[in-house]
């Protein structure tokens, strides 16, 4: 049983009455109609010493991923961030460490004005759990399940990154690499000026294509074709392990934190013009198809060889 | 550093044109003006295993705790509770354990009318965080800060059960003790009925007077004259341990999860009628007094030579 299998069997029961529960467990927040004129966004993520932080890592960058992870999250929703609250378990309190940690935190919070508001610390293994809760106007949240057949494949800057770093393992040098694991940044601004364009969007936490295959099941079992060509990757990266290693991390790797969305094609432009506005690169590899779930085109035949020339629809690996 | 002292200096920052957040860090829950006509309330809590709860404690009551422990916080804040987000962190997949987590937090969230509506599943040492979220009327809010020279001091049902349990060790009979200590009962339908009556609240997690001191300072520097022989001990309590130590442990013990409450002596009559709707013991234990944080009164010799007898102003241990 992976993450997904168990909270669908376990915790996603049916809300009955509650229509103010537009959207719960199941997309990259919750959105909840609890007063007319606004809607709700909500996020939660849990980073685990020794499972998504080194021990060894930089107390700012923990603080910052902790925060930066939801804030993609409410990114992937179209939503703007408002209040966010900290859960923090620690061994022992090394002060030191905790106000690196705050720092790491409370700058990402000042930059994207968002209030700490409360929490709660703890006695124990090392972990940090934050919720955020944000808001859209009506009807503008980006879900999972808009995709539809014809959109283009859209993805935010360039993937891989910290996969590749963390291939290499502790003790990296400060690089564009390093960087995307410890400082990743969350696509609001981007996410901001997407709604009314951007048909479906997710954000690239569990790898490439296996959150795009979430949006394609959700928006009704469709289809994708990626062209692996496209798919933007760090120059860095495949210096340093190879071209081929670098697109497969890009495709699977995970902890990306750019967004993946689908656009119509006539919206070519207009995202032209918003990837120039934020000097961002926004990268289409591909395009939304009826059915089939991912496929990936233009593979080395060395990747062909792997997994990943082998299996057509992705199982999503948690 | 103490847990309040840690959360003073390091993440409790000025919140500057934030004029929406009415209440952040400091109070059971945040109070927020995010919309007009409504404030909505957070409340945050995390329990770590082999911290909060034992490994070998039910599951269901493991699910149970972790939302009552946050509705109690809801209920501290006169507040109604709405939905909840999960973040569990276990070491494995037991879908035994899971199935009845899942059942004693949920059969809670029905009883109350609490929606999931996300969270996050994730590898490492066993602990479990829940937010809740819930609303009140402008400025209808029990706060802190809001007792006055002259209030009555009240509790609800009884002290010291939870502590006692804890003493008794593992392996406990399904007596009252374990109850309060396995499935404390968030007082939610107490606070729906103090609105207009209380004019300050707070749970009991923390130990009566480690937490009524909490309501003093927020008020001014207050103090309060609390009567030991008024505070309310459960029978089974006084038989397994003796009447000094269950009263030591209802005044320090904590885990507790009834409300202290203070309001105006002419409401006394207004309060004895809640607690016959609810069947539910409402105990006057004191009074607000202008100065000197609590002062316990009526304590026995023995008891009196220990710390209860010699601190008359309480720190807050966490």
């Amino acid at each position: 049983m992976d993450e997904f299998e168990l909270v669908s069997t376990f915790f996603d029961r049916p809300q009955g009455e509650r229509s103010w529960v537009k959207t719960g467990i199941g997309d990259d927040g919750a959105v909840l109609k609890l007063v007319p004129g606004t809607e709700s966004v909500v996020v939660t993520d849990t980073l685990v010493c020794g499972v998504h932080f080194f021990s060894t890592q930089a107390p700012c960058s923990v603080g910052h991923r902790a925060l930066a992870v939801n804030l993609s999250d409410i990114a992937a929703m179209g939503a703007k961030a408002q209040w966010s609250t900290l859960n923090l378990t620690l061994p022992n309190l090394e002060s030191t460490w905790i106000a690196q940690f705050a720092d790491g935190l409370l700058s990402l919070a000042d930059r994207y004005d968002v209030a700490l508001i409360g929490g709660d610390t703890t006695q124990g293994p090392l972990s940090v759990t934050m919720t955020v809760g944000g808001y859209v106007n009506p009807g503008e949240a980006l879900y999972r399940s808009g995709a539809r057949v014809g959109d283009l494949v859209y993805v935010s800057g360039c993937l891989g990154g910290a996969a590749a770093a963390l291939q290499r393992g502790e003790g990296q040098p400060a690089d564009a690499l390093r960087e995307a694991l410890w400082f990743p940044e969350p696509r609001l601004s981007l996410a901001n000026k997407l709604r009314g364009i951007a048909h479906s969007a997710v954000d690239i936490s569990d790898g490439l294509l296996a959150d795009l295959t979430h949006v394609l099941k959700a928006s009704g079992s469709l289809g994708a074709d990626i062209e692996s060509g496209c798919v933007p990757l760090f120059d860095i990266a495949c210096e340093q392990i190879g071209r081929d290693r670098a697109l497969e991390l890009a495709l699977t790797g995970g902890d990306d934190y750019e967004l993946c969305f689908t656009a119509a094609p006539q919206s070519r432009k207009a995202i032209s013009a918003v990837a120039a506005s934020l000097d961002l690169p926004l990268t289409c590899i591909g395009r939304v198809t009826s059915s089939g779930g991912c496929r990936v085109t233009g593979l080395s035949k060395a990747l062909e060889e792997t997994e990943l020339g082998y299996r057509h629809s992705w199982d999503v690996d948690t």
